[in-house]
């Protein structure tokens, strides 16, 4: 069986990451993709962590080391046993056998903290809301998921910002798309703008058609990065459009096309959004290329070529 | 740091691991030693063993896979999240973070079961007691500390001696040394004979100086191998002078010889074996020699060239 295909989804505590994977995991298939979060691999749990006065965002928190090996056996197809960090009352479980299927997506804090970290991933995408947005879905989702008042998330989210500044923030150089909802003309959740930046590992396909500034796409070239920028309430016609011409470019993948992209939900409510859905369907197009790539005997679908050796890990300095 | 050194010590339960490494582990220095059992990596507690019907010395009862990564891990000198087997009730622990030190030992039912493993030991042993010797051992180890009846313990034997005899045994023709201590002249335990196969992958020490028919060595060769003869009656001063001419070979390592080798306990007696002291000074000389190459920028000790490559582990074919 040719490798699997590894994306990496980081960012921030509530930044996003669950909703933008969940509706890719859904069109690949629940039973082709292996999920791993990368928080099951907290070197402390909520009580050490209390007493050292160490924040889950530090990587001293973590086994950073363990982390690079797991990921390395799971790009090369190869079973790891993975720890478990019970969210629920914050300590560790038995850890569990977890084989890596076709796409395996990788979400969590830290992902991109050292070079041998980066070098495992296919696609890497960072979620970089602003601070605002993402202090009302952390005090939206821990308070009503996991039993928490409003003044501690807020104390807890001050608590963790130097952390976030030195060690989560800076990791977003080194992803291959850099995606940003945020409030536009329309500030509701369903009609978030959507800024991506587009780096240039991976070969992104070219989106100047749909640009217009009647309520289309919008496109900034800078040196190394282009800048994608959904409108919100763009319109869902012109949207199906601009999903299509992406879709045309992975006809290979053509069977994937069942399940509906951009849904989520608040609460129990489902919503959708038009540049959710853009933003996924975009990295759909990079698992589905380097998949395709792999199958035909190739390394994947970066540009750069994979740094030697892998293990010996540059830290990133913020 | 050279990456550490790593000793396997295998065999069936009860052949005496445990009693072979006290020594050479209190002689190293605990704090150079990591120590690593390989029943950690069980694939089923004990419940979900007697609903399966298998027993834990059967592989599919184990993870081997992640057994050859973290051993690979260990002898590259890489920290492991190693599993936690808990022997007082049968279930697992959360996993302990375990850096190799100088010396790791790895003491376990199947570490030579395949060429990956095999490949990650510097000395191999492997200890085959006369059955009826094992079967004594465990009954007085499992009735005395783990709280089984007799009939208990002979009928799990009898459960087991299948997989012994397709897995656990047939591992003894991968190892360096393999050790059989057996009753001889006298049968008590601080006199146990000690047969000892000296395999071609290492250079032993030459010792036909001391063959004599007089109640010391003797030397038999066969192809691939010289087999040696320790009496459990050997004359205290003449196993004095093999143990001086083997420590003189490892003049680089004198400091070490502060501790007594050949102590035993039976329950809180403690005892003497002059052959269990000249086996473990034996695996100590290629432990000392296998860490001076390797200090010197040298592979290992070993004689034959590592396979190539360590990971296309070829199962073994009992």
């Amino acid at each position: 069986m040719p490798r699997p295909i590894i994306l990496g989804v980081v960012g921030d505590s509530a930044a996003g990451k669950t909703t933008l994977t969940r509706g890719l995991v859904r069109l690949l298939g629940e039973e082709h993709v292996t999920h791993v979060a990368a928080d099951d691999y907290h070197r402390y749990d909520r009580k050490q962590r209390a007493e050292r006065q160490i924040t889950p965002l530090h990587p001293d928190c973590n086994y950073m080391d363990i982390m690079e090996q797991d990921f390395a056996h799971l790009r090369e197809g190869r079973a790891v046993l993975k720890p478990v960090y019970q969210h629920k009352d914050g300590t560790f479980g038995a850890p569990v056998y977890v084989q890596p299927k076709q796409f395996t997506v990788i979400e969590g804090l830290l992902g991109y903290h050292t070079e041998a970290l980066c070098d495992c991933f296919d696609v890497r995408v960072f979620l970089a809301p602003p601070e605002d947005l993402r202090r009302q879905w952390k005090v939206q989702r821990d308070c009503s998921r996991r039993g928490y008042s409003t003044d501690q998330v807020l104390e807890e989210l001050d608590r963790r910002e130097p952390d976030s500044e030195a060690f989560i923030r800076p990791q977003q150089r080194r992803a291959d798309l850099v995606v940003s909802f945020q409030p536009g003309d329309r500030s509701d959740q369903a009609h978030l703008d959507a800024k991506i930046g587009l780096r240039e590992g991976l070969t992104h396909p070219d989106l100047s058609p749909f640009v217009d500034d009647n309520g289309g796409l919008s496109l900034t070239e800078r040196k190394h990065e282009r800048s994608l920028w959904i409108p919100g309430d763009i319109d869902p016609a012109r949207g199906a459009e601009i999903e299509e011409a992406i879709w045309d470019r992975m006809h290979f993948a053509s069977h994937l096309r069942s399940e509906r992209l951009g849904e989520f939900t608040v609460g129990t409510e489902l919503h959708r959004s038009e540049s959710l859905a853009l933003a996924q369907v975009l990295i759909l197009y990079h698992l589905a290329t380097a998949r395709a790539a792999v199958a035909l005997g190739g390394e994947g679908s970066r540009t750069e070529h994979r740094r030697v050796p892998a293990a010996a890990a540059e830290q990133l300095s913020s």
